[in-house]
This record gives structure tokens, sequence and C-alpha cells, in this order.
């Protein structure tokens, strides 16, 4: 049997393999809210019962948050580690969808058909790219490639909580592989496929802020009480200086500057920065002074306001001094950065801001360091060139903005290394209202890992 | 009949008084909201029929908004106008509440029976104390002392849209009263009644600052998207200087000194600072430094944040680089300050601080100038006395930091002064969870009511 007879059936499967996504995107797994739990579970049972329909031996694994879906199949080397995570965003504001989040389609739109729905990219439509292609494989060989585990996590867009110590409890089951996969990246662009080599990491921090015990009347209060919505925007207000620059002490200690050959590598790619601000109605890159756009969001470390509330925000006006005021902040890391050290400093330069009639509560939302791969490894040479053989343009090794901290996890717990190859564009709306998926990202993703498995088992 | 005859009667009648306030308190009638505005409506018709029930004709009168109440009684001078206000604010935070906000009771405190409820003060059972004085007084007296017009608006916790116009439509039937009574006020204390002589205008705003034209992933855009929260957190930040003044240019223009002998008046009062401001969990005033407590809550002007709102706020947390940042602002006016020059002067001061990548826009929440009472007409120094024999310490003229722009309506429009006079008390959280009034208080201001009739008319 030739790749190409694969390729062919892959192909001609298209729409059974479209059929197959739509089923698991009608499933509202929303992990962060507490809500949609059993819909969780929901999304991990389809996965197992997918996987068994190709021989995979797979289970769902129950954690104290969503379960796990393990499963294993195949002989031979090398053995291959899958990851993907079957949990989605929150879908707010919903009044900007244009249609039910969870209920999927089929849309033409002038760059081609494209899915469109909560999780068509992120990261149901692009973990299934894997699947297919698995399916595809054994369908004309009737057997496998080599040795492959599948592993899948619940908790991704909530700070996944269980995944390390699950990873610690069956170390012996998961480790060993000789390489993971993760498809959970985007391409360079439409013409040329990445294998991204730097993550950034993520440090997640909630403050609550209290004033007065209740929320007062700002006519009998207003003036002589003090207003913790005040004392949060002076507190964020502080966190950035004039040029960008992030100010908690000893922020940037582990920040590197990025070798002049990769830099070289960057430079060469022609990226359009003023496109790529333009497709979100902006114009002007709001980071770091002195630093290009590509630097900013694949290099460079970042503090983001991700929620912000306070007080009365309905309809109308309640003219009400409130009691409390809260935000949800962020930090993107790179390099060495420590986020332990980072969150103590972060949290020391508000305490020091705190007014005497205000206390100021931090809560955890998580962390994880950013990662490096090791692209000394052979293989990812091989899927570099299988990838070029797809697309019309030569892959290449990219960075990206985003965190996936299991690619840190599997180097520290399970000493493997990881493949980031993904298939979505930035356009695809991930986290945001009318995510998207192209069509064409979904058949040239199944058909990639195709032409990967070929060319890393032969 | 004698005054203590009526005084009686209000003495045996408290209970089934209680149980029509109760029955009002029941109605949710949040103006703000449209969601209750057929409860509005169903207040207005209880209100109607509560009068009729006392031989009033009065009638609910429709507007563009939520309707009013008018009503007509008796004969003779003084012409009275009295009135109140219907419609309640809205009652999240919900879960700070001990019990259903519309499902009033009577509770034992360590301070004596208070009633429990949204309305409870603001203003259902301030107006009903005038309206069970008037009761009493007929039911003993099976007349009226004078002409009264009764006058009740739906609309005053949402800037009273359809107040002026109706003023102006039906001044023929309305004006020429000798005085208004108002009754939305608080006491000085439990021992020291007051009569409320300066009371603060209102200048309401809402800001919506746009950046990205959707909701961005923070790890693909993080770094190189503006973000909309940290540009009005800088904004709100930048409305005070260091001394607590507000920054917006010429805002203190109209802002006048307390002449001495007020100022005297208000040392006199002994008011207790600390311990204003330790009901509410808070030992330092925040406003102007140099400036009183009583400056700053009567005399002073303010800028405040009502509101704030930005990106994810539910359970857990969401990497999102908000599109949408909003807040609701607003200023309590002194002596001649001018609403209209100063929100020219706020929204040019808050344009002029928007980056390139940012659209902000305004709405306007209504405005009132400050209004300052004609103290010199008689009827407010039989008023104080009045009062003076129903507590136990003499009333005074006292100031406000809420704002009731009936009262300058009432001067512009009809022509007539108004004497406010209420019987709440600062720990009742007016606009909190947990609203309240007392009893004593809404005994006493029945009797004071019977009281000041009398004194009125005699």
């Amino acid at each position: 049997m030739s790749l190409d007879t694969i390729l062919a059936r892959i192909d001609d499967d298209l729409p059974e393999a479209l059929e197959r996504l739509m089923t698991l995107l009608r499933i509202p797994s929303i992990s962060t809210d507490p809500a949609y739990k059993k819909d969780c579970l929901s999304a991990a049972e389809w996965v197992v019962a997918d996987l068994a329909s190709i021989g995979v031996d797979a289970e769902v694994r129950p954690t104290t948050g969503h379960p796990m879906v393990v499963g294993h199949v195949g002989e031979g080397a090398p053995h291959l580690l899958f990851y993907g995570h079957y949990d989605v965003q929150p879908v707010d504001p919903l009044n900007l969808w244009k249609r039910d989040p969870f209920d999927p389609a089929i849309e033409d739109t002038p760059n081609g058909k494209v899915i469109r729905g909560r999780g068509a990219n992120d990261d149901k439509g692009q973990f299934m790219t894997f699947v297919e292609a698995c399916r595809a494989w054994k369908a004309v060989t009737g057997t496998w490639p080599c040795k492959v585990t599948f592993f899948f996590e619940g908790e991704e867009e909530c700070g996944s909580p269980s995944l390390v110590p699950f990873l610690k409890e069956n170390a012996d089951e998961l480790s060993k592989p000789d390489i993971a996969l993760i498809s959970d990246t985007s391409l360079f662009d439409r013409e040329t496929p990445g294998i991204t080599t730097m993550l950034r990491g993520l440090l997640g921090e909630e403050l609550i802020i209290t004033g007065p015990d209740r929320d007062l009347h700002s006519g009998a209060y207003g003036g002589a009480a003090m207003n913790p919505a005040r004392v949060l925007a002076k507190t964020i207000a502080s966190l950035h200086d004039d040029t960008g620059r992030v100010t908690v002490p000893g922020f940037y200690d582990g920040v590197p500057e990025i070798k002049p050959n990769i830099m070289a590598q960057w430079e060469a790619l022609g990226f359009d920065a003023e496109g790529f601000l333009g497709d979100v109605g902006l114009s002007v890159p709001a980071g770091e002074k002195g630093r290009s756009v590509l630097e900013m969001i694949w290099s460079r470390p970042t503090c983001e306001v991700n929620g912000m509330q306070s007080g009365y925000n309905g309809d109308g006006f309640k003219t009400v001094l409130p009691s409390i005021a809260r935000t949800k902040i962020s930090f993107r890391l790179v390099g060495t950065q420590d986020p332990a050290k980072i969150r103590k400093d972060f949290r020391a330069m508000v305490q020091a801001q705190m007014p005497a009639d205000c206390e100021v509560e931090f809560i955890d939302h998580g962390c994880s360091p950013a990662s490096v791969m090791r692209t000394d490894d052979p293989s990812f040479e091989k899927a570099r060139e299988a990838l070029s053989q797809e697309f019309p343009k030569a892959a290449a090794f990219i960075g990206s903005g985003g965190s996936i901290p299991i690619a840190g996890h599997f180097q520290d717990i399970l000493d493997i290394d990881t493949m980031l190859i993904g298939f979505g564009l930035e356009d695809d709306g991930l986290h945001s209202p009318n995510e998207k998926y192209d069509v064409r990202s979904f058949h040239k993703g199944i058909r990639s890992w195709a032409r990967i498995l070929d060319r890393l088992t032969s």
C-alpha cells in the first residue's frame, strides 16, 4: 500500500470526517464553567467511542476534575504519543455570535468553506486531523504504522489542574514514547506550515480589592468613602511604563534575546505585521517600543488585563459606590522567567499600593514556564519535510504566543520531546465569538499527518 | 379635634400602616431595568388606589416612560404639593441580600424593629409617612387641613427622563402651590431631625472604549494588540490628583466656600466622622485633603466610578484580550457648577487620552445642577418647630450629599420652594443590599407630618 492510496482515501472520506467532527462540536464541553461538567464527560466518552471504532483500546480515566482519555494501539518504532484536549472556551459574549456556538455548520466564505462553531479549531478540529489520518491509514493498510498512544484531557482551557497529578500517577503507562505530537497551533500562513518550537508560559492571577464593607449610595458617601474601583484602576495603570514595559520588579530576569540565526529566519518569513493588526481593526503595535510584532507575540513577555469588574454594569445607571473591584490578569512568560518569583513580586507590588482602607485578595489561577523545543531531534526535520510536501511553501520552525504547558510537562515528567504541528489560521477566532476552522485546514491537516506518519516510520 | 387625637390615631393604626407599606414593597418597581416596566405600572396603580381610599381624586398619568401619579384633595391655604417616587434601585449584587429584596419583613435589631426590603426607605417608606399622616387626619377630622396635591413619579432612580416634560405640559394643574414637600432625605441622627437645605447636583456619564474589533486570544495577540481595559484603567486613574481633587479642567468653577455661620452650625452638630466611616468598614476620609467629612459629602463636588467592566469575569479564567471596556461615572455637583460645561470638558479630557487604536463612545445619563433652598420662607421655621416637638433634639437645617433634582425643577418650572424633610438614617443602606427603614422612623415620620400639617395650617 502506498501513501498515495491513503491520501486518496482521506480525500474520499472527507464528508464523513466532517460529519464526525460536527457531532463532537455539538457537545458544549466548557471546562471552566461547572455548569458544563456533564457535557465534558460526554465529550470524553465520544472520543473513546470514536477511537474504539478504529480499533484503539481506549477508556475514560476519572480525575478529581474532568476525565482524561487514554488509548493504546499498534506495534513498532517509533512510539508516538498524541495529545489533544476535548474541552473548549466559554462562549460569552454570546450576543456577538452569528449562530449558536454549539450548532456548528459549514459556511462559504471569500476564503473558502469554513467549519463555524466553538472548538472548530481549538482543539476539537485540530486533534481530529490526527485521528482521521489514523482512521484512513488503518482502513487502507488494515494495520498501524507504529505504536501510538492517544492522550486527551478536558481541562486545558481552565489551567489543567488534574494533568500533572495524572501524568505522575500514570508515568509507567505513558512514558517512554519516542516523541509527543500535539496539534493545537497555527500554520504560519495559508501557504506556509510551521512547527512551533517556542511557547510562551502563562501566569494567571485574580485580584479582589475590597473598600467599604458593602455597596454605598454615592450621594450619601461620595467624596468621603474610599472607592475600590478607583484603586483598582490606579493599580492596573501602574503595571506598564510609557515604553510598554511591565513594571513588576525583576520581571525581565531570564528574558533572552533571540539568536541572530533564528531572528534571520523570522525576518525571512516576510511577516505582514500591518495585515496581522489590520485584521482585527488595529494599526499600531501596542507592545514594547523598539520590538517587532513577531517579537511581541513570540519572544517577549506580557502583562494583560483579561477581566475587570466593579459596581453596576447593567442597563441604565446606578449611583453606587462599590464595595468590591476585581480583575483577572495574565502574564505571558518567555525564556527562563520564573512564574513563582513573578507572582510573588507582582503581589508585593500590588499590596504596597493598597491604601489604608482597602484589602486585596489574590487568587492563583495557575502558571507554567515557557518551553523551548530541542529541534536537533531528527524527527523535527522529517516532519518539516513531510509538511513541505503537502503545502505550497516549505515548512518553517516558528514561535507561538500561546501557552501549551503540556509540552513542558512532557519534558519534565515523561522526559520526552514534543512536536507542535497545527493547521489553524490567525483569523480562526480562538477564544472569540464565531470561532472557525477552514475545511482546507482540516483536510490538509489530515493529509499532513498521514505524510508525517509515513515519513517517521519509513 | 385636637392634634393629640390625630397622633393617638396614628399610634393605634401603626400595624395597619405597616401592612400597607409591606404590600407596596412587594412590588419590584425597578425603573432602570426595562424588565420591570409592568411592575412599575403596578406600583403606580397601587398608589392611586391607596390615595382613592382616603378620598383623593388621583389617577395614573402615562408618559413615554414610567407613569406619573397625580391627585388632588382638600381646600384652603396653604396649598401643599407633596412629591415622592414609587420606583426603586436595582438589587444586585443579589447574593449579598440576607432575604428576597421584594419579600419585606419586620426584623428585630439591636436598634429596634426595622422594615427590611428594597424601597423600605427610598422612597416608598418615606413617602408613605405623609400619606399615612393624611389618612389619620381625614379619619379623625373627616376633612383635610388644606388643599393638597399629590405628585409621584416612577423614574427617580433612572434620571427622571419624563419629569421635566410632564411638569411643563401640566404646569397649569400643578403650579401655584405655596410650597412643595418631599420626604426622601435623612434625619441628621436618631435624636436630631433635619430639614435639608442643600442638595448636590448629579451628572451621569458612561464611557465605552473599543480597541480590537473583537475579543482576541491573549496568546496570539498579547503584547502586540491594544488592550482597552488598560486604556480605561489609565483614564480612570487620571481623573483625580494626589490631593483627591478632580482633574477635569475648570471643574471647580462655581464651587462656593460655605458661609461661616452655616459652617459654625455644622460644627455645632458634633458630627461623628469616625463613626460615619466606621459603620461601613472605613477609617480614612477619601476626599480632598484639608476638607472635613461633612464638607466632603455636603458641600464639595465629586467624581466617582459607579461601574466598570471589561473582558471575562465569570468563574475560572479566560485568556482573552477584550475588544471593549466600559465604565459608568458620576459627578456630584455643588453651588453653581454647570453640568453641561463639565460634561463637555470631561469628554474632551477623556477623548484627548485615547490612543490611535481606541475609539470612545459617550452615553449621557442625565444631569441636574445643585440646589440651595430659600430658608427665609417662614414655613421652614414652622416645620422646624413642629419637628423639634416630635424628636428629643431640636431640628437643624442640614445638607445632603444626595441629588434630588426635582427640588430644582420645582423652582425653575413651577416657581415654588421645597422643604426636604426625611426620616431615614445613614445606616439604612440606600441603593445597597439589605436596605431597611426603622419602624421608629416610619412611626415618628407619620407623627411629624401630622404636626407639620397642623403647624402650617394653624
